[in-house]
């Protein structure tokens, strides 16, 4: 069964998910990139940007495993743009270049058409206005039975997290402060959603939890 | 000098300090128990309460630290007992029994006034109605330039950092969710405080994070 789940999705000790102020400067927020440091500096990732090198290792295989099996995408609109309202004109493509990380099909949750874009190495952006179970729908649709991963940011998680669709999801713990910003758990009764923490493994960078619904 | 600090203090994964609904069956809230086994665990701890055992290792250095060089404590009055409002009489002297684990001049902030009450083991409970600074000037006194520790729960320890008067702070984050409950860092921007996370150290059981004032 094509799972949804959440992967190498980074919290500050304080519990955010990004920094304040998005910006087209910051597309993690003010000071968000820290929380992503563990990744950036793991194989995985330098091979996803073009380099060399980068750490192996535990860090490196939970990047790993981010994108293995991976069929599609689901991205909140923050996460693909600094824009807010509607689309001005067709020029924004992400913040990922020419070949963005993907390679599979990514559905953007906005309330705003817009044409679907074929990007290079395989990766298409389709812009979902109906919501998140459409957007899940069509997503499971184009993985093709292998699982869609939600990419985040924080509020697109809280709705599928709320909404009970969520089967995993692996978070790396920051030690890091960032004092303001987007909180995962505000509002959110995880437990009661049926979520256990199934996982539990730490490197000198991160700690690295996994959370999965019990009931 | 003398340093007002917190340590040994367990988190949820999802920022909760302690449970919901604590009362005198639960005087973690309600699942708050399980943010503690790993210092439960400990030697230091099974020392504390009288038994034998329990582990060695970096979970105990950070629960024997926490003992350590200690002159004096402050309690916020839930984390001193669940009876609300004005005392009713003088029968509860803490969920400690006749000689608690402090051996050192403990001082609870309360709304109400009580006398003091010497237990055995050296430890003595005062109970301070005249705010957070009083508190803090009278376990100094009483410390001898020791460190005064600060004990919890939640609200309390959030009072001291907002006033900026925390040095150290300990944090142990629990690879559990609590769901619901007293959130450390809810409404607090330690960062704008002026905190860092200076030290980041993982066992099997738990994560230890040490955040120290650095402006």
């Amino acid at each position: 069964m094509s799972k949804l789940r959440v992967n190498s999705f980074a919290l500050s000790l304080d519990g955010y998910g990004a920094g304040p102020r998005q910006d087209a400067e910051n597309p993690l927020g003010v000071g968000g990139r820290a929380l992503h440091e563990w990744a950036f500096a793991t194989r995985t990732f330098r091979k996803i940007f073009g380099g060399d090198g980068g750490s192996t290792g535990i860090d490196d295989e939970f990047s790993a495993a981010g994108f293995a099996n991976v069929g599609a995408w689901i991205l909140g609109r923050n996460m693909f743009g600094p824009i807010r309202g509607p689309w001005p004109d067709e020029a924004w493509k992400g913040w990922w270049g020419d070949n963005p990380p993907y390679h599979v099909p990514v559905f953007v949750l906005t309330h705003h058409p817009r044409a679907s874009i074929t990007m290079a190495g395989g990766t298409s952006f389709h812009f979902v206005t109906d919501g998140i179970h459409a957007a899940l729908e069509r997503a499971r649709g184009a993985a093709k039975g292998q699982d869609v991963r939600l990419g985040g940011g924080v509020a697109t998680i809280q709705q599928y997290l709320r909404a009970g669709l969520v089967e995993e999801l692996h978070l790396a713990i920051a030690p890091v402060l960032l004092g303001s910003g987007e909180r995962l758990f505000a509002g959110l009764d995880a437990l009661e959603l049926g979520y256990r923490c199934v996982r539990h493994v730490t490197t000198s960078s991160v700690t690295h939890v996994v959370l999965a619904r019990s009931a």
